[in-house]
């Protein structure tokens, strides 16, 4: 694949699987948000910051998953992060979650970027330098 | 809303906010699978049953899910269940949670048919009693 | 048993079994604490209020569990509070996890009462109206 | 210290803080487990065996913690186990939870050794070789 990709791996968890002998479908969602928190930080941007004197965070908007293939416990993930898309104020990641060659999923974490306002959650542009590193990454080409 | 629906009701736990504190987005996954769960015990089928000798189950094949506004400790949830399609092998479920007046979350899981061989999992048709009761209940018109 | 309780009765999830095909342990832990936040709810008391301007909370100093059936997908617990201890700035209850008449765990959990403090966490006397409720609970005599 | 340990270490996730901005109390039960597994691995025995052709699994017996001080989004912590007790059919854990100098909390589990008969969970002897290597490792001095 040559799009550029940011990753991460993990050992699946006894407490992940469910009685099918299998990782719940759940859990998916947040290994996705595991290698996406692991992505910001390599930016060197802080996830929750400050904005005004406002506290921010990234809600999601929207989450979606395709299961190719089951995972079970003891297996190592590789989850890939891929920038979808960057707005004013959210941005939307994919992921493939993958064991040795086999895909084991494909997802999608959208996130809007907000302030928490005494009046509650307003939508807010991403902070400037975090948006130049998120198109930067996302036209590296992999040559 | 003119469509035929099942609905459960729950409150949300602590242990599923998060520090942003709202309900942790992967949750509502678990609040539709919970439902779907209700859902299938009220046709009076066994989720978990046998075909020709061998244990089937329910595996996702998608689950997504958009989120329209943020659910906090104790906020009491409708979860209520549309069928959105019924396929040889598999069925669709659409889902919206809310909260008295106020739309939480809209999303969907796909869940195939399977068997557990000794070669591993293969879609089987859905049992037809189901099936059959599947199509009832999404052609009722609620007048 | 004559001692004054508290109940909630709940069904166990799908997602909260694993591969074993039991109910994971820690969930019982969550278990247990829904039935604390039922139990204080029904004192009319707010779990999460306010002192002298702070926000207060009840972090918890110790849980345990011995686990003595399994439970599994779809049982019908119960969940049962006693009060073991209540303390000036602490209170310490005790659970039984029954599924009919079979004993499924048993457990306690220890909770602070604190304040959060600019400086950090601050233990503090519990409110005085909820003092005496749960004294008044606790002494209640079942006949 | 001077007792033989293991260790390993993970990082905090965003969905195991609730809304008091602090690790949930269930999860640190997870952590422990998720320890106790790996150090089974590092003794080159598979967690999940068969013995005269049953299953044989490790269902808890009691697990217990204490909280010292609050976990964080993102904290570094380091999970430490030590044996506590080696028995015919079963082993205790003692662990400690650490964030650079601090102790964040310190627990234990106590787990059975058992066959999945066709009439239910029975209690059988460890397997000699992981006794062996238990008793082994737990009589290590570190000089």
């Amino acid at each position: 694949m040559s799009q550029p990709a940011f990753e991460i791996q993990r050992h699946v968890e006894f407490y992940e699987t469910d009685m099918a002998g299998i990782v719940h479908f759940s859990n998916f969602f947040r290994y996705m948000e595991t290698c996406e928190h692991a992505f910001v930080r390599s930016l060197d941007h802080e996830l929750h910051g400050m904005l005004d004197g406002l506290e921010t965070g990234w809600p999601r908007v929207n989450a979606s998953c395709d299961y190719r293939a089951p995972a079970r416990f003891g297996d190592l993930l590789t989850i890939r992060l891929h920038i979808a898309e960057v707005r004013t104020r959210s941005v939307r990641y994919r992921f493939e979650i993958v064991r040795d060659e086999t895909l084991i999923a494909e997802g999608s974490i959208a996130a809007a970027h907000v302030a928490i306002t005494p009046d509650g959650i307003k939508a807010v542009p991403l902070p400037e330098p975090l948006r130049q590193k998120l198109l930067t990454f996302r036209s590296a080409v992999a040559e």
